[in-house]
C-alpha cells in the first residue's frame, strides 16, 4: 500500500500546482463575470478565447493529456504534448485531478476533462487504428470535443440492461435508433463524435448484447433536442444533452471492439474515470473547506470571528477528518487499480463513488451555512461545487447501485453467490 | 394542545384544496414553460398575465388574505375580500400554508406570499393610520408588492446588533444609508415600498437602537444593484436583490411605531411568519415523497420497482416520519403562539425554524435520488423545492442561532442566565 | 387532532408527579445500591421489600393501574383501586407513562409495567371469564406477574411466521413445545403464568395458524434454561428468560379466544403498549436531557461551563427539539388509536415505534458524551436508560419491520398492493 | 505514504494471525464461560490460568512485547523475547494491534494490552535506569500489571488543567494526595505500580505544573475504593477503579523524568497508543461486519436471507466503506508518527481518536440490530465491543478536545493563533 507519488509525478503536480496559481486562478473571476454576461446576451455555450490561450500555455508547458495512463500512452504521450512523453499511474495522476478539480475551467485547460477523457481512454484501448486516427487525435490535440450517449430519459439507466436505444446491424451499416439523455458535452460547437451504446442483440448473453458506436454529431437523423440543466446550472461551454437518434446510419467500422462488446469495453473504462471524478471532488470539497475558515476567521458575530461560535470549529474538523479519510480511500483505489487493474479494484472504485460525493456534498453544505446568504449565491463557488458533489451521487451509477456492488463483494467472501 | 382547526377553517381549507386542484395545478406546467421562454428572450420580471386571473378568480371566492390574523384584521378583512371577513389562528391558517407551499404561484395567487404577510402584519399591528392606508390597503388589495430590508452584504447579519446601515433622524426627516441583500421582491415592478431597517441611535440600550422605515422604491438615492440567485435560481417574479441606500430622505412619518422601535416589532413579526414558511416547506416536503412514490413504483430496475430496491422503502418511511413529527411541531407552536403569543413561543418557533427545513432538505434529497438524474433538472420541481428548503436554513436567521435560542431557554431552566 | 388531556388525567398525572417525587425518588438510590448489593451477596430476583411498600401507597392513592383502557376497564378499575373506576384514554394515560418512564421502578410500584400491563389487557378483552379470574385478578392484584412467550432464538422471530414453537390441541389439552428467549419477568419468583405463542394449525390461513397459551410457570415441562442480559444487565426483578417447553400440557380452556387466534389478538395488545414503551422512554429521554444539562452548567472546562463549549448548546437544543417532536409524534398516535382503534394507526404505531427509541439513544448518548466517564458507569441512569432505548429498536418489532409497515401503508396511498 | 508493512512486520502479522487462530480462538469461548461461572461465584480479578498458558506459548514464539517501538526498543527486545529483537515501527505495528483487538484477551496474552504498554513506553522513554529496572523489566517479563491515575471524579478531566491531586515534594519525598478514577488496571491483583499524575507547581508555565510520579499500589495511603462498570461491565480481570491517595509517600526518584515534567511525558506518550486503541477498534469493527454478514446470511425472514431485507446491503457496504476508511486513515497517522514523531502528527492522531470510535460505534450497533435481541446479549461480542468503542469517545479525551485539536491546527493554517 504505497500512495507515494514517483518523483516525475511529485514534479508535475508541483508545476500543475504553480500553472493554476499563476495561469487560471488570476483570470477566473474574469471567466464567470464573462461567460455570465454572454447568458445574459450572447451565445454562452461558444467557448470563451481564454480558454484556448490556456491550453496553448498549458501544452507548452507539457502539462496536457497528464490523464493518459502509463499502460496506454505509448506514441500518443509523445506526440501530443504530455511531459516526458509517458503516461501516468493512478496514484501519480490522482493529486494532479484534485488540484484540477478546484476550478470550473482547469480540466478544459489541461485538456483533462469528463467525458473526453474517459472517451481517449476507450479508444487508446478498444478503438481501431483508423479510429484512433480519426478521433482520437483530434481529441489528444484539443481540436474537438466527445460526448458519451448512454443514460436514458424512459427507463431507470441505474439497470443498463433496461437501455431501449438500439444499434443494429444493417450489411455494413450500423443504424442507431433511441433517445439519450445527460449526454455531457454536447452543448459545445466543438463536440464533434458520440460514443453511443445500444441494444444490438437481444438473444445474446447478458454482457454481449450492447454495443458502443462513434455517432458523429452531423449525422443525419441526431439531433440535440434539449439541453438540461443541473439545480438551474447548464455547465457550459459543455453542457449536457438530450438527444434523439433516428435511423442514423454509420459505417459498421464505427463500432468499437466489435457488435457486443460494450459491457466489456464499460468496465474497463469505468475505475480510472471514477478515481479522476473523486480526486476532482475531493479537491473541491478542500476548496470549500479552505473558504469556509477563511470566513469564518474573517467575520464576526456576537462578538466572535464565526469559527468560535457553537458548533462551527467541530464543524471544520469533521470536514478535515472527512476529506482525508476520502482522499486516502480515492488513493486506495488508484493504487488497487494500478497494481490490478479494474478486476482487481471492483469494491474499491464503487466505495469511493459512495464515499467521496456524499462526502463533498456535506463538507460544501457546511461551507456554505458558514458562508450565510453569499453562500447560495455566485458570489462564491460553492453552489456550483455542492451541484457538482450532488450530481455525482447519480451520475456514472447512484449510490445505491454501487453500495450493491460493495455488500454483493463483501457478502460473497462468505459464501453469498450474489 | 388542541390542534383541531375550527369548522370554518376546516371549510376554508378545503375549498384552497379544490382551487389548487382545480385553477392552479392545472396551469402550473404552461406558467413554469412560459417563465422559462421569458427568461431566455423577454422579461421574466414582469409577472405573467395568468397570475392576474388566478388572483381575480381566487379573490372572487373569497381566498384571499387568509393569511391575516385573527386578533388584527378587523375591518381590513372584511373590506379586503376574505373570507368570512375575519381572520384565522395561526393553528386554523397553518394546513393552509401547508397547500401552498406545493406551488410556486399559490402563494402569490392567495395573496399570502412573504415577505408581504409579514409587511401587512407589521403595518397592521404597529402602522399609523396613514401608513396603513397609503401602504398596507394597496398590498391587501394585491395591487402593490413590498420588500424587508435587513440583511447586509459587508456583516455577519445574523447578529442584528452588526447592521451597519443607518437611519438617521434629521429634523422632521429620516436619513438612510447604506447596502442590503437578500431583500425579497424587489425584482417586482409592482413592488413599491420596503421596509428598511437601519441604525438610529447607537448610544440606546440594545433593543432600541434600530428602526423600521418605510422607504418608497423610488425614493431618490434608492438603487436595486443586482439581482442574487440561490442556486441559480432567481426566483422570478419576485427575485433577491442586493441594495444601495444613499442619503435617502423620507417623511419621520414613515417611521413604523416610531425610531429605535425596530427590536419589538421584529419580535411580534417573526413568529407567525415562520410558521407560515415551515408550513409551505411541509407543503413541498409531502409534494416531494408523493413523486417519490409514485416515480418508485412507475419504474424498475433489476426487475423490481425502484420502490422495492435496497433501502427505498426504509427512505420512504423515514421521510413520511420526518414530515409527520416536523407538522406536529409546528401545529404545537402555532398553538402556542394563538394561546400566549410570540413571547410565549419562543423556543418553539426557534425549534421549527431549526427542524423543518433541514427536515425537508433530506426529504427532497431522497425523492432527487429516486428520480436520477431528472430529479435535478428542472423536468422535476425538486431541485427549486431543495433550494428553497436550503435557503431557509440561512434566512430568517440560520440554525445555529435558532439553535442557540432553544438551548438558552432550554438551560434557562436550570438556572443559566445567558 | 387534540392532544389535551381530560380534567380528571390531568389531575391524575399531577398527582402521579407528586408521588414520584415524595415517595419514589427519595428511595431510588438506596433501592440501587440495595439491589447491587444483592447481585454480589444474595438473590438480586427476589423484590426488595421497598417495593411492596410503595405498591401499597400508590394504590392507597387510587394511582393503580391506571393503564386499563377506557373501554375496557369496566368493573375491574372499580375493583382493583384505579382511582375514579374507570379507564383512561390512551392521550390522557401517555403523560403518566412518559412520567413513570423516568424511573426504573416506578412502572412496577403503580402495577403498570411491562409485560403485564400487555397480558391484562389480552385478558381483559379477549379472556374468558374463567381465565380472567384465574389470572386477571390476581395480576390486577399486583400479587403476581406474568410473562409473554413469542420471541425464539433459532429463528429470525422479526417474521412471526418462522416461528417453530408448537400449540397442538390433543382432545381436550393443549400440548406446547419449543423454545423461547426474552421472555420479560421470569426471573421474578412471583412471574407465575406466561402466555405462549405457538403453531397450531400449518394449513390454515396465515393470519389463523398460531394459539395464545395461557402457561402456568409451574407446568411440567416449563424450565428456565437461563437468564440473559442486555448489554450486561439483567434488569433484576424482572429478568429476561430463555425458556424451553417440552410437552407441556395445560387444558384447552387455557387458549385464549381459541386455538388459532393468536394474530387477532396481537394485533389489537400492541398498539397500546408500543404507546406506552415510547412514552415511557421520552420520560427517559427528559431526564437524559435534564441530567446533561445539569451537568454541562455545573463543571468548567476551559474556563467555561461544559455547556459553553463547542458544539454542545447546539446539542442540547436538538435534544429539546428531537423529544418535543417524538412526544407529539406518540400523542398522535395516542389519538388515533382512541378515535379509531389499532386499524385506524397502524401506520402511526410503527412510526412511534421507530422513531422513539432511535431518538431516545441519541439523546442518552450525548448526554453520557457530557457526563464524561461517569456517563457509562451506573453513578447515572444513563447507561440503563441507553439499554433501554437500544433494546427497544428489536423488542416488539426491529425498527426494519416497522419502517416496512409505514412503507407499504404509504406506497399503498399510491396503488401498491404491498 | 507509504503504508506497506516491512517484510518483518508482515512475517509478524502472519504469524501473530496464526497464534490468534490456533490458540487463542480455540480457548476463547471456554474463557469467557469460567469468568462468567467466576463472576457469580468466585473471584473474577485473579486471572484464569489459560492465561498464563497462553503468555508462554506466545513468548516462545517470539510474539511478545511487539509494541515495543523500533527506536527505543534497544537491548529490552532482545532480553524480554521480542522477535528479532527489535521494534517495529508505528506503520509495521498497526495490522498486528487490528488483530488482537479482535479478541478480548489477546492484547494480555502477547504483552501488549493498555495501560501497561503506554506505561512501559514511558518509562522505556523518560524512566531512570533505577527506574526501568525495578518497573519496567517485570512489566516487559509479564510478571506484574500497572495503571494510570490521570482523570478525577470531581472535576471535568478533559482539561488537564483541571486536575485537584497533587504530588508535592518534601524534601527527598513526593506527597501525594487526591481523587483519581477510571484507573484501568488496579482490579488486578498482579497491578503493582501505578503512574499518578498530580499538580506539583502551581506557579510554574502551564504546561510544567505537573509530575507523573510511580507510586507502589500496597504504598500506605493508596486505596481502591471501587471497581467501576461501564455499561454494566468491569472488564476482568483488569478492571477500572476508583483511587484515594492519602498523604503517600515515595521518594523523590520516583518521580519520571522529574518534578513538571507530567505534560511533556504525557504529550509523548499518547500518540502510539492512540494508533493502537484504534487500531484494535478497527479489528472490532471488522469482527462485528463479519458477524453480520455470517448472520446476514444465515438467518432468513419474509422468504428472503436477512441480508436481502431492506436497506441491509447498503448498511454493509457502507460498514465496509466506513472502515476502510478508517484503517486508512490510522495508517496515515502512523505514518506520520514513523516519519516525524508526535509533534509531527497531533492533527492526525487527533483525527483517529474522533473518526474511529465512532466509525466503530456505528458499525457494532448495525451488527447488533441485524443480529436481533441475541445482539445485546453476551452470546456474541458486540455488546463489549460496543462499549469498547463508546468508552475510547471518551477515553485518552473526548471527541470534542481532539476536534478542538483539528480544527485549531486547520484554522492555524489560515493564521488563528489559537
Amino acid at each position: 500500500m504505497d500512495f507515494s507519488p514517483s518523483p516525475r509525478a511529485a514534479d508535475l503536480t508541483a508545476r500543475v500546482a504553480a500553472f493554476l496559481r499563476e495561469e487560471v486562478e488570476p483570470v477566473e473571476a474574469a471567466y464567470h463575470h464573462d461567460l455570465a454576461e454572454l447568458r445574459r446576451t450572447g451565445d454562452p455555450w461558444r467557448p470563451l478565447p481564454v480558454l484556448e490561450e490556456l491550453k496553448a500555455k498549458a501544452r507548452a508547458q507539457g502539462l496536457w493529456n497528464l490523464f493518459l495512463p502509463a499502460e496506454h500512452a505509448g506514441e500518443y504521450a509523445a506526440r501530443f504534448g504530455t511531459d516526458g512523453g509517458v503516461g501516468l499511474s493512478n496514484v501519480d495522476y490522482a493529486p494532479i485531478a484534485e488540484l484540477t478539480g478546484r476550478s470550473a475551467i482547469a480540466p478544459l485547460v489541461l485538456n483533462c476533462n469528463a467525458p473526453d477523457t474517459g472517451n481517449m481512454e476507450v479508444l487508446l484501448r478498444y478503438g481501431s487504428d483508423a479510429q484512433r486516427e480519426q478521433w482520437l487525435e483530434p481529441l489528444l490535440d484539443g481540436r474537438i470535443r466527445s460526448a458519451f450517449a448512454m443514460t436514458e430519459p424512459g427507463v431507470a439507466s441505474s439497470d443498463a440492461t433496461n437501455m431501449e436505444a438500439t444499434a443494429v446491424v444493417d450489411g455494413d451499416e450500423m443504424v442507431v435508433n433511441g433517445r439519450k439523455w445527460w449526454s455531457t458535452g454536447v452543448g459545445n460547437p466543438d463536440c464533434k463524435v458520440l460514443v453511443f451504446m445500444g441494444l444490438t442483440n437481444p438473444d445474446a448473453d447478458r454482457h454481449h448484447r450492447h454495443s458502443m458506436v462513434l455517432v458523429p454529431m452531423d449525422a443525419p437523423g441526431v439531433k440535440v433536442e434539449r439541453l438540461l440543466n443541473t439545480m438551474g446550472l447548464y455547465d457550459e461551454p459543455l453542457g449536457h444533452g438530450e438527444l434523439s437518434f433516428t435511423d442514423v446510419r454509420v459505417p459498421l467500422d464505427n463500432v468499437i471492439s466489435g457488435p457486443g462488446m460494450a459491457f466489456e469495453i464499460a468496465q474497463g473504462r469505468l475505475g480510472p474515470g471514477r478515481v479522476h471524478h473523486c480526486m476532482r471532488l475531493i479537491g473541491l470539497a478542500e476548496l470549500a473547506l479552505e473558504l469556509a475558515c477563511t470566513r469564518a476567521l474573517g467575520r464576526s458575530a456576537f462578538g466572535k470571528p464565526i469559527a468560535n461560535l457553537g458548533g462551527n470549529r467541530e464543524r471544520i474538523a469533521d470536514a478535515r477528518i472527512a476529506i482525508d479519510q476520502a482522499r486516502l480511500l480515492v488513493l486506495n483505489a488508484a493504487w488497487k487499480l494500478d497494481v490490478g487493474g479494474s478486476p482487481h479494484a471492483l469494491s474499491e472504485v464503487s466505495q469511493i463513488k459512495v464515499a467521496v460525493p456524499n462526502m463533498a456534498q456535506q463538507v460544501i453544505d457546511m461551507a456554505m451555512q458558514i458562508h450565510g446568504g453569499g453562500g447560495l449565491s455566485d458570489d462564491f463557488p460553492l453552489a456550483g461545487a455542492w451541484t457538482a458533489a450532488r450530481s455525482l451521487r447519480l451520475a456514472d451509477g447512484p449510490d445505491e447501485v454501487h453500495r450493491g456492488v460493495v455488500a454483493r463483494l463483501e457478502l460473497g467472501k462468505y459464501g453469498a453467490t450474489r
